[in-house]
């Protein structure tokens, strides 16, 4: 079994946006045990992508098309694929539906080249898109290549790539053993530190492959193991996760590819029924809207500050004048009293404050990336803990907040809440 | 002048790594005027390497080949090169002269595959690295294409491509005119209808052409206009650029590809001294967030509120009780006195507020995507707007704080300080 990606986009071939899709698709592939010896880019260009659909099918079992199923002019594959096989596009009522609901919705005028979102290749399974309007298709012929037809943005790609077609490939190309994985999230550990801690597992490669990935600012591993049942796995994959914990534990937080540190931290205190706020200087709000984005944070978080002037430091959660201007705004005091004014304000269990240097330019002659972190919790002293970060304004501020997220975990596992 | 790409390496392949070094030579071959209208990745198999090196030769005028020079048993680039064009490999004496030193250097012993790193097929230029201990190779010939030959390691090749081959290039295949392009960015208009819009002046695709690109909740276009001089493309560029703003220029907020509606409105509320701050209930702080990212808007944003409660917005932002019991949370009423009241507790010229349904439960009895946006902006009486995004939680949050910003760059524009 073997499989060929296409990505089509003339961004890529002008070198405007890179081809992170085929990144994508060829993991998915190496952990359907499919091969792929080749991927290729075109441009949205009916002929050349004719030729390139063409070479594909010949040398390989399956061809991905990734791209080009928009509503525009530009927006070729499936006509071209169409060609290919000689067969008609029909439309997906489903797809033509959400289409219809959504101008319905926003009240704008839906024009024609939208209902192209809808068609696919008769024949094909039509594959739904959940981050967007055009829809899939997954193509198996008898007598050529199979396809399998994907929109471009990364977005709606990646989604309907996990969930409608790697199912499809699998029940399609149906190996006897599976690949079973898990994905195991830390935090505070760099990606060459965690693959130096566990070199020696990495170089064994037994049945259970470990792949190190770097996220901004956290590090996932993903432990496979390819085995005829489940229970076979999942023994194979504990068996494994002990040793990892067993090296670099402290830094684990938890599983799953669609999971973070801010749904760990908040779940726990949701189900503790522990409440939070923050006053926050630096990060300007990103701690509260990151915490925002959990459903159900609304039962522990009523609110909170943003106090990015001095003044408002002072007026909005009461630090004193005098911490101020003895000690600075970038300070463990400011810190202190930051978190300890929050918490007064609006009566909760716990508060996180963030005051410190974003950049570029350096305040109060301390640099871009001075960080303190202010936690008040519960019956705890209130503590303040100074960081120093490298990077632009944005990743300081980013890093801040995951810190501060990290924080309030080791509270909360001191507390036995987590 | 016709150039493709082909990326050796079979991490590639398996998605271990992405492939930004074709991005890196996409953008340097469209600013040297080259057309490229493929990219190839293949894994390091020599026979398979063959066939897209064949392939490449025949539809191009110049093939570029990056990876596999290496030291391993697995680097066979320039090996399978010099095979196809028939000619032995030779040795670069100033490249053998570095490997010899680094590991006389380093004390460590010289195996023999690390003289591999300094051999070139005969005929080429040998091509610096700058970074590394591979050498690269430029080869012109008579009667088939050319062949680039650059390192894998990303740091390695973006070095010799740019200091190295570029000029090689730019002297071997003369003055080619060059790509300019301008990108015009675009809010409150989905890209298929400005797709419709500007259909006309899309199909005829003269000595400009208009590529539209979607991003998360904003379109840019890029125009770009061959030329053989910046002054002729320039007044291409601004003709057209003219056609394209008689017909979606309320949409039009700005230029550049590191831009974006927060930075256009930050940057004119700092240049007309102009404070801002919010309350902020659905969005959480993303609002505030977003603009603190924004360097030097220190000057005008003090700080402000999340008010997720009920009795957040009350305490807070002085929402009175009456207003939220009579009118709901998710209301015109609620808008307007979160908006005024964060204002009257700073002081700015201008506060925004957001008040909604983020879901995914509905809140009042009104459906998620419900959103109110509250405008206070000098002495214009406060405005409240009702939204209805559609998509989940984060989608909803985005595109409310965007609408929030696009609201607050009309009050701008009719006010003349934008």
């Amino acid at each position: 079994m073997q499989a060929e990606i296409i990505a089509v986009g003339t961004e890529i071939l002008l070198g405007q946006i890179t081809n992170t899709n085929s990144t994508h698709i060829a993991q998915g592939l190496a952990e359907l045990g499919i091969d792929s010896y080749y991927q290729t880019v075109v441009g949205d260009n009916p002929k050349r992508l004719a030729t390139v659909i063409e070479i594909a099918a010949q040398r390989n079992d399956l061809v991905i098309l990734a791209g080009g199923l928009g509503p525009t002019k530009d927006d070729l594959t499936k006509q071209t694929l169409a060609q290919y096989l000689n067969v008609p596009l029909v439309e997906d009522a489903a797809a033509m539906r959400v289409i219809t609901n959504r101008f319905e919705q926003t009240g704008k005028v839906m024009t024609a080249n939208n209902r192209l979102q809808a068609l696919y290749p008769q024949g094909a399974t039509p594959l739904t898109n959940h981050n967007g309007l055009a829809v899939g298709a997954f193509y198996q012929s008898p007598d050529s290549a199979d396809f399998l037809l994907l929109p471009g943005p990364p977005r709606e790609m990646t989604m309907m790539f996990d969930t409608e077609a790697k199912p499809k490939l699998q029940a399609a190309y149906g190996q006897q053993s599976q690949i079973y994985s898990r994905v195991l999230r830390f935090f505070g550990i760099g990606e060459s530190q965690l693959v130096t801690e566990l070199q020696a597992m990495i170089d064994e490669q037994g049945s259970v492959t470990i792949a190190p990935y770097a996220k901004t600012n956290e590090v996932t591993l993903r432990i496979s193991a390819q085995a005829d049942t489940q229970a076979a796995a999942k023994a194979a994959l504990d068996h494994v996760e002990t040793q990892i914990k067993a090296k670099v534990g402290p830094y684990f937080y938890g599983y799953g590819d669609d999971n973070s540190l801010a749904k760990v931290v908040i779940n726990a205190m949701i189900k503790a029924k522990l409440s939070i706020t923050a006053a926050e200087s630096l990060t300007a709000g990103e701690f509260q809207s990151t915490i925002g984005g959990v459903p159900g944070v609304s039962a522990i978080f009523p609110g909170g500050f943003v106090t990015y002037a001095n003044a408002a430091k002072h007026q909005l959660v009461n630090v004193p004048q005098a911490t101020i201007d003895q000690d600075g705004v970038v300070s463990e005091a400011t810190a202190i009293a930051m978190a300890d004014g929050a918490r007064a304000q609006l009566g909760t269990d716990a508060a996180l404050s963030f005051t410190g240097v974003a950049g570029p330019d350096a305040l109060e002659d301390q640099p871009a990336g001075t960080v303190w972190i202010g936690l008040a919790y519960r019956d705890q002293p209130t503590i303040g803990k100074l960081y120093h970060f490298a990077g632009d304004r944005q990743k300081i501020r980013e890093r801040s907040v995951l810190v501060g997220l990290d924080l309030l975990r080791h509270a909360l596992m001191a507390d036995h809440q987590l």
